[in-house]
């Protein structure tokens, strides 16, 4: 315990607590390792067995470790993490509300943006865990060999090659797609915006999932569309019985949800539901917008479905990109809008033309040459090795009575603080020390989710990230006593 | 006159001419050249003095050549060309009016993509007049030493390098601007679409020049506004007294001008006309949105000023972009949002977030390693010499009674055909024959220029566009007889 000595204020059984978690962080002690026994421990560092003892006991409560009967104590498999959220606040269901969110989005968004912060609020893949050599090289092949092509014009629609990548992709996923049914955009949030154009006009309602992406709220506030809310549940997504209330007492326009790992309370919407959701809007005619742009980050080894591939008569739209997967700053990303096509088509023309052509061309190849499976495999376990790692954390330095979402794909943790946190109190704290965190109020027009935060679990696990939510979790507990 | 034999169907005469004319675009007989004595030409062909000399006279009447008193004849310097055109037809000013010009613009836009047609619709410069090499190399080699930034995120506003870069150069053109006043976009439809959004609601009256663009319609009928038109008087642009005149009888939340060679008539406004405008604007809290794109293909020495100049309070949205000069494909422009700077950065953000960033930093690269001005001399000496090329040919194959423009700067010529040919049949029948040409009705939202068409300067000379034009030329004067 020479590196781990006991610091300033600290007990003696806290220095071995946090011990142990050094040794499961560095891996020196994996998930169901068994632990030294208490008499080992306390001959190895010279404490006392009973503040050995208390050391392990508190793990234990923290769900960290388990003792087994007759074995002994193990890094705990399953209950290292903080309890589950169990579900969205009672919101006031209400009317349509026009949504009024982007001063403090903006705020947030800015605070994110440095790049001097510790980066817990924004949600893509650290550079590292994305493919930028295999693409740095297809890219310099491209403007090597097909020079005039990469910088010349292309159609509105997007480039050949890649649509038929898109199409195959979408096949691969249970969708029935032709590269004629695909639209390339610049990246997944154009897609939406165009989606949202194609279907609404100034003044409708939209019905959203709650909580949901604080991009879409800009965006409807943005459009002038108005919101209605139906609650996401973290463990079963929404409920076709919520969305059919929903539909009977406002006037929908259109839905826009996320089938899987919805950002940000990770929620997964079941595929049975997805299908029953589908067959409710098209009896009603109404147009299902989702956001797909995190499916592929699944924990498990199945994908899990998409609400297009329950649709029938193209009145589902898909969106998504490869901005998590490959690069953020090509800005390529895709929609599907069945029979909105014209329409989204003649938005994007008026838009800007159409998407930038060397990122669209550098994507198509990389898909072609067969790479991106092999890279979703790897960038999948890291992303979830480092949620693990983040669990953990939070258990250690947490306020009691912290809860969070135990995703199964995607990129971010959803907290749920203590009632006295607020959440937009923690987030200027944070922001004042250099932490970028994305408060629960900016995920919903209504005012819910005051002590939830947004955490992500992209960047590469480093002692800075440490730090962070240890300064963090200490501005919790004060906020929450 | 071996290669240049009588062709069937051609009267000995004629092969003289078509003779003469070869030799003038092949660059043997430069502009203010002298042309061989009538007497050495009857000998060296072998024709009749009395042949020959019909050739010179018809050419003579076309203006292609010229002759001095006891001097001989000479390639005409100014007189090649076409009459020029007088200015707009006066269409009928009426009320405001939805924009409805979409379903021909798509079909014309469609015809202009076609890899296989002869490119006279297309308004881009040839990828043999861009900087292709630098462009290549300068991209590769930040792919090379900056992978993570050029594949990361970016600001919404853009790159910093490149916002400075454009400062800069709107500096150099009169024009006070700091980096933190420019918006990075898609190309420079992007801006302008950004820059209605800001200053327009649905339902709003826009003034535009007559003739327009036709992409401005595009995106006016896609965002639900409605036009008033201006005429556009292709030697001195839009008047004042016209404006005021509009101003005074319609609501006109915005106004949309190109300040120089104005896309299709070329029409250039004149600075002094351009502060009055802004004046007047100004006074009346009107937006004034501006196309600045082409400016730059200025043939003169001097560089035409923007409206943007004379702005003293922000109300002046200046759009322009790389895709004329440095690659389409790239989709880099940008934005003076000036005022509308907030509203205008939320549109970009609830759009696509951002445009692609490696584009972005190679334009930056380009324009920071000063290429950009040697590059531009030699590409408006190109444009302008092929304008030059043009002019030539269609004073060969049009009918009698055609006018055209005399543009100074830009890339495309306006011709008014005979008022008996139909532009919008003479489109499809060049469209059969596998030539891309656009017609007048689709710039304008009244039926105007129902005679005239838009050709392309852009694509570097050649036997198939040489074809395409006498191919064209024939058309219309079966259409004119």
């Amino acid at each position: 315990m020479q590196s781990h000595g006991k610091e300033q204020g600290e007990y003696l059984y806290q220095a071995v607590e946090r011990h142990v978690l050094d040794m499961i962080e560095s891996g020196s002690l994996g998930l169901g390792d068994r632990l030294p026994s208490l008499r080992i421990l306390s001959s190895k560092t010279g404490l006392s067995l009973s503040t050995v003892n208390q050391a392990y006991l508190e793990l234990e409560r923290k769900g960290v470790i388990e003792s087994r009967p007759r074995s002994g104590f193990f890094v705990s498999r399953k209950s290292r993490r903080l309890p589950r959220t169990e579900g969205p606040p009672p919101g006031n269901q209400g009317g349509p509300r026009p949504v009024t969110r982007s001063g403090l989005i903006r705020t947030v968004l800015e605070c994110l943006g440095r790049p001097d912060a510790v980066p817990l609020g924004v949600i893509a893949p650290d550079a590292d865990l994305l493919p930028l050599r295999d693409v740095t090289k297809i890219t310099t092949a491209i403007l090597r060999d097909h020079t005039r092509e990469a910088l010349d014009y292309a159609p509105v629609s997007g480039v050949p090659a890649l649509r038929t990548q898109v199409a195959l992709r979408c096949m691969e996923h249970s969708m029935s797609v032709i590269p004629e049914d695909t639209l390339i955009t610049a990246g997944c949030l154009e897609a939406l915006y165009i989606s949202l154009r194609s279907v609404c006009r100034t003044g409708d309602t939209v019905l959203i999932q709650s909580p949901t992406y604080y991009c879409f709220l800009q965006l409807l506030e943005n459009l002038g569309l108005r919101a209605v809310e139906v609650p996401s549940h973290p463990d079963r997504g929404v409920s076709p019985a919520d969305i059919a209330r929903a539909l009977k007492t406002f006037d929908i326009a259109a839905c826009v949800l996320a089938p899987n790992y919805n950002n940000p309370d990770a929620s997964l919407t079941p595929d049975s539901a997805k299908r029953e959701i589908v067959g409710l809007l098209a009896r009603r005619d109404i147009p299902l917008i989702e956001d797909d742009v995190v499916t592929d980050l699944h924990f498990g080894s199945r994908r899990p479905g998409t609400y297009k591939q329950f649709d029938r008569d193209g009145r589902v739209l898909l969106c998504s990109s490869f901005s998590k997967t490959i690069s953020g700053g090509f800005r390529v990303g895709w929609l599907l809008p069945g029979r909105y096509r014209e329409k989204a088509w003649e938005i994007k023309a008026t838009t800007n033309v159409h998407s930038s052509v060397l990122p669209q061309m550098a994507v198509a190849e990389y898909l072609r040459q067969g790479r991106m499976e092999r890279h979703l495999r790897k960038l999948r376990a890291t992303v979830e090795q480092q949620m693990d790692t983040m669990h953990l954390h939070l258990t250690r330095y947490f306020p009691r009575g912290t809860r969070v979402t135990h995703p199964e794909g995607g990129l971010v943790l959803w907290l749920e603080l203590p009632e006295k946190v607020n959440a937009v109190d923690l987030f200027f704290e944070a922001r004042d020390a250099s932490i970028g965190i994305a408060p629960g109020a900016i995920f919903s027009t209504q005012d819910k989710f005051s002590n939830y935060i947004r955490l992500s679990c992209g960047t590469i696990w480093s002692e800075q990230i440490r730090q962070g939510l240890e300064t963090l979790g200490n501005m919790a507990r004060r906020m929450a006593d």
